[in-house]
């Protein structure tokens, strides 16, 4: 086949995007899990020129459509910039994700465009350029690229983000279930950003490089005890941002025998639960009955694509 | 063989204990890798009561043989009173590792004592508890019953020390050639913990646990450039501790491509480095020339038993 006129040819990629949990306790700003659901779906399709953004489903009223203000268009123009691409494309974003809960809904935006217009274009960069495209994305909704979201939505399974300038990202595959809460609340990322300490102790550090150290480990010791364990003992940020989110001690302390471990998903409000088989379904009710929604699922492969036409 | 009476009649034990580099740049109070040499040389005989010491060897005037006040001293008494032992023993230590180098010194008498104890009473703990047993003698040594020599030179490899009260050692088998220089100065453990900050920012922390947690990933991965290359990236303590070290910053210049890493060992002034292959004489000559004294060895497996009589 020949690959210019079928990349000539392709009119339109639809991609699933993920949701993706980071931090999980002392991988704070380096950890990230790629979760099965929920997800975005989003479709790019060639144009006249320009960039077109619409946007449908859970709270899509609140995103902004102009491409410079959505995460998905800061990429798409980035790329078809780099790539010197002539054509337009119009890009349409179902969001299945709520943004704003700390499960990474505007990275599965930015991830998913990345790979959707690299699959339309036939571009071929690597998962880490495609990461490094998704990140640009997020310094506009976040205020800074960070890529502990978009790593994982990229790559699936367990990332860390070990280095920036230049962005370095290592991958574990991990298999996993995993029970998502998410309170109907709000959290500003403003406020969950301020309620953290400036300064911190040495011992802290070294706490926390021991536990994310610990987990590390864990992961190529399928050991998911000690991970879910250490996820528990980060000293500096879940225990500042507890406070945020209405009965979660008291679920901590419920669920504390019928969990590997349980914390905060990114800035919350969502709550990542890494249950024991025996009581998945014990969890995930009272989950439902203290905070409404949850979502049972588990790790996931990162953004793929569904269609291209 | 009837085990009570072989340990009855056992009269002492020699052991082989090695010389560890805590540290190892992001890794600060957490990380520790055995080293082959130096070594102490460790014998424990038993004696109708009482625990007495001699120490000979390197700088062993300056070490104390009271029994409270010497590292092995305060392992061997812990042990024998939880153990319940009604002999005495003399202990009689060959220092081959300098103290105050930063290549646990006392940490090795420590552990030494602890395995040779265990083998001339036939006690078989857990190496857990051997650490356990050997940090408290480094309570007497360095303050507090720090762990991060105690457990590479008990469980040989690279240790992460992830947890105190309860104790928690990971441990992972590594192979590795390894060049330590040891210049001739002397630190005081107080000035080096003197120069560390009093708080650090987030952005240090986040930092070290990305390093950190690659340095774990390229172990798993055996990618010995990536586990040199973060091992130089601590941004915290090896900065400031650069300054105590004569040459030190020019050295890591002139080598830079010639070593996968380099920093410094424990609290200094001890360096260690990982050396590329075709390197190996080259760097070991430099150091020669900067530094003086200087050990090309390779990762170590841990106390070992010389002699059972
Ligand atoms: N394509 C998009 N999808 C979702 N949010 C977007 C998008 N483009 C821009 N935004 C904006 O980004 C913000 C949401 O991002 P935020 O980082 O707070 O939440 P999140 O990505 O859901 O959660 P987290 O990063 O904590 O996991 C909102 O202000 C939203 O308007
Ligand atoms: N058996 C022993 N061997 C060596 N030093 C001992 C011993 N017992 C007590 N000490 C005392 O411990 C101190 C040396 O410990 P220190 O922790 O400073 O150095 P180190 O163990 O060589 O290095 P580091 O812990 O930095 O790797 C000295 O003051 C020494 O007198």
């Amino acid at each position: 086949m020949n690959k210019k006129l079928y990349g000539d040819k392709m009119r339109k990629v639809t991609v699933r995007s993920p949701a993706t949990s980071a931090n999980l306790g002392p991988g704070f700003d380096v950890f990230g899990l790629c979760l099965e659901e929920p997800y975005d779906i989003i479709s790019v399709e060639k144009i006249e020129d320009g960039i077109k953004i619409e946007v449908d489903g859970e709270k899509s009223g609140e995103i902004p459509t102009e491409p410079d203000k959505n995460t998905a268009g800061v990429v798409a123009k980035a790329m078809m910039k780099d790539f010197n691409i002539k054509e337009g494309i119009k890009i349409h974003i179902t969001k299945g994700i709520k943004p704003g809960s700390g499960l990474g809904s505007s990275s599965a935006s930015s991830a998913g465009v990345a790979v959707a217009i690299s699959e339309l274009f036939n571009l071929k960069p690597s998962k880490l350029k495609l990461v490094e495209y998704a990140a640009l994305g997020e310094g506009v909704a976040a205020g800074s690229p960070h890529a502990d979201n978009v790593a994982p939505a990229i790559f699936g399974g367990f990332t860390m983000v070990t280095n920036y300038n230049p962005l370095e990202i290592l991958h574990v595959p991990v298999e996993m279930e995993v029970l998502i809460a998410l309170p109907d609340i709000q959290i500003s990322t403003k406020e969950a950003r301020e309620i953290l300490p400036k300064k911190i102790e040495m011992g802290e550090m070294i706490n926390n490089v021991g536990k994310a150290c610990g987990m590390v480990y864990s992961l190529f010791k399928n050991d998911i005890e000690l991970f879910g364990k250490y996820m528990m003992m980060d000293k500096v940020v879940e225990p500042r941002r507890a406070k945020l989110i209405p009965k979660y001690e008291e679920v901590k302390e419920k669920v504390k025998d019928k969990v590997y471990g349980i914390t905060i998903s990114g800035a919350g409000p969502a709550i990542i639960a890494i249950p024991k088989k025996e009581y998945i379904l014990e969890v995930k009710e009272l989950f439902e009955d203290v905070w409404g929604r949850v979502y049972l699922t588990k790790v996931g492969g990162g953004v793929s694509v569904l269609e291209k036409l």
